[in-house]
């Protein structure tokens, strides 16, 4: 079993550093936590994401009882740890990945309670969701304390049941899946339409398309038109 | 021959690696296909695009018939397979890539039915294209299944029987080439021309110039005496 | 001890290369160095920060004085080490990183004398910083030769006593902390909160919220509203 | 001497490799070629930049004579070859490069005859250049074929002596310097202020400060204002 841990821990080293070079978990932010039936492996706080080493992790039980810890007394586990069970406990992820992505970012402050976004392919890269769906992710108000995000992050994912992510105004994102494949392909869509929907802003065009009308048309045809000008 | 298409698999995994660094494959979306004579080798459908090993490859004859799948069970050809024998039967493509690069996306919402563009030097790099040429690109609506793009697709290919792209609304784009190398050159050639083209259309600059007139000449003026007041 | 100085330039060599990917430290600017009790290792001035090799660093005294040199000749001392010895005596830096990055370049020309911003989450990653916090950078004006920005550095690190990072307009940032890691990590967020801020700029969202009200919400309210119409 | 050859073709090689990675030579365009004295390496025409091997290398005089070509007989000489040797022989230029960088073509599109910017420090990354400096880069109308250009470059080389660029309209740029070194760290640092210079026109900020103003601090002045209100 020890050997299985470390594979996942190793795992979680590589797809950190991998997320590292997306801009995800720069200065030491963000996380990713990876189950193992009753366990979870969870990487410690305040290190360098992009530089971990498999024995520097840390396992968790689902209640949150420390199982076991590295041999360093310094490291604490991740302060997502909370935040990332609820998700495992709620919705049965088996990997949460939180990110501090500026495009996430960015799409908090361009949306209120809510970030939606329709008609888009990258949308059927979320489990259960096809193009045509409004895709709508909960925006919860951030918190001084990583922590104290633990109440709002869980009232969201029971009221948006079909949501694989979360995402923390000024903050970033929380995004799982049922497994680490399903947790990173549903973060690199969410992460795509994020950027995309500032992208859409900033150029005018709506995120949602409403029923029936392609709303998009309309702008392009004014800007071809202004080409013609 | 066998020992042939483990060398195209391992090309096609290379190439993915490469096209997910560009953000063109992200979230398992997008592929490639690689054609050797009557064969081509296609990728598995729903997996994680920069990490596929070469025996994970499934090859298909030009009528969609299926020649060899993987040892995996779990895994399927890529639902872009009718979508690449389109190019590959109508126009004789060696190889095709589709892309769900945010700069091809963006390029759907900003024209209409045609992306067209002219006067930049990367145009030179779509066989057959000079400097001063027009480069249109159609523009299909999306679908909600891949598969269902087909003969959309098989008329743009009809209607534009000089192109080599036909963009996708909303979704990405298909884009091909005698052999793999010209695909690929492609691919980066269009996919920087949809680029330029939104920072043109942000800057307010035309993508297309008029005939004999030089649009941007106008335009750096205003912006030069704008610098000086 | 000399063992220990190779490791020290090696580390500097590795986090150059990363500086390089990461866009600090292109055209030979920008640079690092590492403090070892009362010896402080900088690299060569004016070579190509992502080729350095561990044998081309300098040794300094906490006065400037020069304690080693390479063995070539032609090599000099970094031209910032007067500024990185600032940040050094004055605040007991361990390390200190100088960034060319253009959004700080950048922040430097949408801010005043002054950069600020508030309640975003990356904040937390400066050292004593809390996500309320209103974190404030000093701005100082950029002079003909780095070596004339010592006094400038040093009046606003004493005016500053709370801030790890100087700005230099149109030029760069001098950011610091108490070992390598730390410099590093805050590096990595002052760069994310420069980026953010011309960001939020662009989108006309106020880099700083007035105490108890979510500027945000109103822009975001307003922004949904046009969604709307 | 083959020897030494075969080290300069590694070189444009490895150097071409990085300069795939940073967007100035993708789709086979751009390319770079070094002198040895009285000889030229330079790479294929129309090959893969990110993909050369050393035996692919071309040398020819300063005249333009061929002396060496790589075994393959599908390879041709790269068409900037003509070109390069401008540079090499009015200005003594050791190494030339030539990017077809975004940002280059998006500063090109934004300037009229001129592309001039003052008052950055990574002006001081040129040769001869300081930081107070109006730096000017002559901008060539482009041609439908490269080789078209050569007379228009030579004047713009004789008009500017002070240039170690020229950018070419809707194209790119041709960079160089006394040695690799310089020309790779000058094309870096022109690179930075072609990007610079779109960023500032996108925000409003002249790029060239008159004398003795500020012009920055009016427009942070006025951003500053319009975040209180």
């Amino acid at each position: 079993m020890s050997g299985q841990y470390t594979d996942l821990g190793a795992l979680i080293c590589e797809l950190a550093r991998s997320f590292y070079d997306l801009g995800w978990v720069s200065g030491t932010g963000g996380g990713i936590c990876l189950r193992d039936g009753g366990r979870v492996v969870v990487a410690p706080s305040g290190v360098q994401k992009e530089r971990m080493r498999p024995e520097q992790m840390f396992t968790i039980a689902l209640d949150g009882a420390l199982l076991t810890r590295p041999a360093d007394p310094a490291l604490r586990p991740s302060e997502c740890s909370a935040l990332f069970l609820k998700a495992i406990n709620l919705r049965g992820a088996g990997a949460v990945i939180h990110s501090h992505s500026i495009h996430a970012v960015m799409a908090t402050l361009l949306f209120d309670a809510e970030f939606s976004i329709s008609h888009l392919e990258m949308i059927k890269g979320i489990t259960g969701r096809a193009y045509h769906d409004r895709l709508v992710v909960p925006i919860i108000d951030n918190t001084a304390r990583e922590c104290d995000l633990a109440d709002a992050l869980e009232e969201a994912i029971v009221a948006y049941p079909e949501t694989y992510a979360v995402l923390v105004r000024r903050h970033g994102a929380y995004i799982w899946g049922a497994d680490w494949v399903a947790a990173k392909t549903h973060a690199e869509c969410y992460d795509y339409l994020f950027r995309a929907a500032v992208e859409m802003r900033r150029a005018g065009i709506p995120t949602v398309m409403q029923g029936g009308t392609d709303d998009a048309s309309l702008s392009t045809r004014r800007a071809a038109a202004a080409d013609r000008t």
